[in-house]
């Protein structure tokens, strides 16, 4: 307690960043780039979106492996301001994932057993 | 046991799709996809990221909920993709999303506190 | 005559190619490439511009040239292809570059004395 | 002589905005938008040529046709940058589109007499 340095596992993160999102949505423009984009509209967001896209495609030709995951944590981002704008959660994009793969809660589990 | 139908969480699917994806890597390409982008190589993955990002864009303008989903979940999948050919953990785009918005594996559980 | 082998010039192609997107527009989209985007509709045709656009920026941070053009040709003419599909001639393009540029018919003859 | 308001056609605009960009590419960057992309590199040209197409694309599944040519103004300038960045001439993208389409000076005039 109080030394927990763990690296945030992704269900933490996603949950922690839609709650920053949900947070900041309301700030004043002037002052949360977050709130500026849900003050300029889907749009705006969307147009982000893209062109978070267009950035990551070039870092990924590139050789800087930084310049990917920095690219890819802004894409991510701006992805999850897009859920939040549609109220949609990020939930439904994990089942839809789930649902292409045919993965699931439970097989996780047989998987990890197997693999272990 | 048996009838463990949770929806599956962040962490628990982005290391199923982690292994997927490296199950397919190898896998012919004429019968597998994943496997068909990583023979094409960089470029071809990279192409696909930015092609997703304005798909996605153009779903964000769109007026269903359905296809803002589904595109973001191509967005993510081949988002992974890229992180598999470059050799990168997608836990690396977490801490880089968790040290840009303060976030940590303790922080989160204050923050719970504070909130509930 | 009968041996004019003048590269086309800019009038002349965009001319010749708004003529060609219209002749083949209303063809069996199972025989033309460009009726088939037509008949998909105007979502499939901005995504296609979208998708070039990501092309040609790859292309412009590789070091082959040709890919830059062959990139470039492909984002025009669906450019064309969406101004066909939107009734938009292009010449409005070029009036709107023509006026922030303060480009003009005349300017343009009085720059030449003077370049000359 | 002085009343000569026709609109500028496209081999005399492409010819133009060559040259204006030739002419701003050394400018102080501070002053001038042209120079400043010049000045940050190919990097930053490939990413404003996608950025625009994200735009387009956006715009071209919008309800507003002035937003339409205000972005392909944006593109086709953004793609005459990076042609001069490249030192490749417009012409070898108008040369590649007549070479596809089968189109050429001498056709040009034989179409015309065709259709008239």
């Amino acid at each position: 307690m109080g030394t927990d340095t763990r690296p945030l596992n992704a269900q933490d993160m996603f949950e922690q960043l839609a709650r920053v999102i949900e947070q900041r949505r309301h700030a004043d423009p002037k002052q949360s780039y977050v709130a500026s984009l849900f003050a300029k509209g889907r749009h705006k967001i969307a147009q982000k979106v893209g062109e978070e896209g267009v950035e990551t495609a070039l870092a990924a030709v590139g050789d800087d492996p930084d310049a990917i995951v920095s690219e890819l944590a802004d894409l991510w981002f701006h992805s999850l301001v897009l859920l939040a704008d549609a109220n949609i959660s990020h939930q439904a994009v994990f089942d839809e994932l789930a649902r292409r793969f045919g993965l699931s809660g439970l097989e996780e589990k047989a998987a990890r057993h197997q693999d272990q």
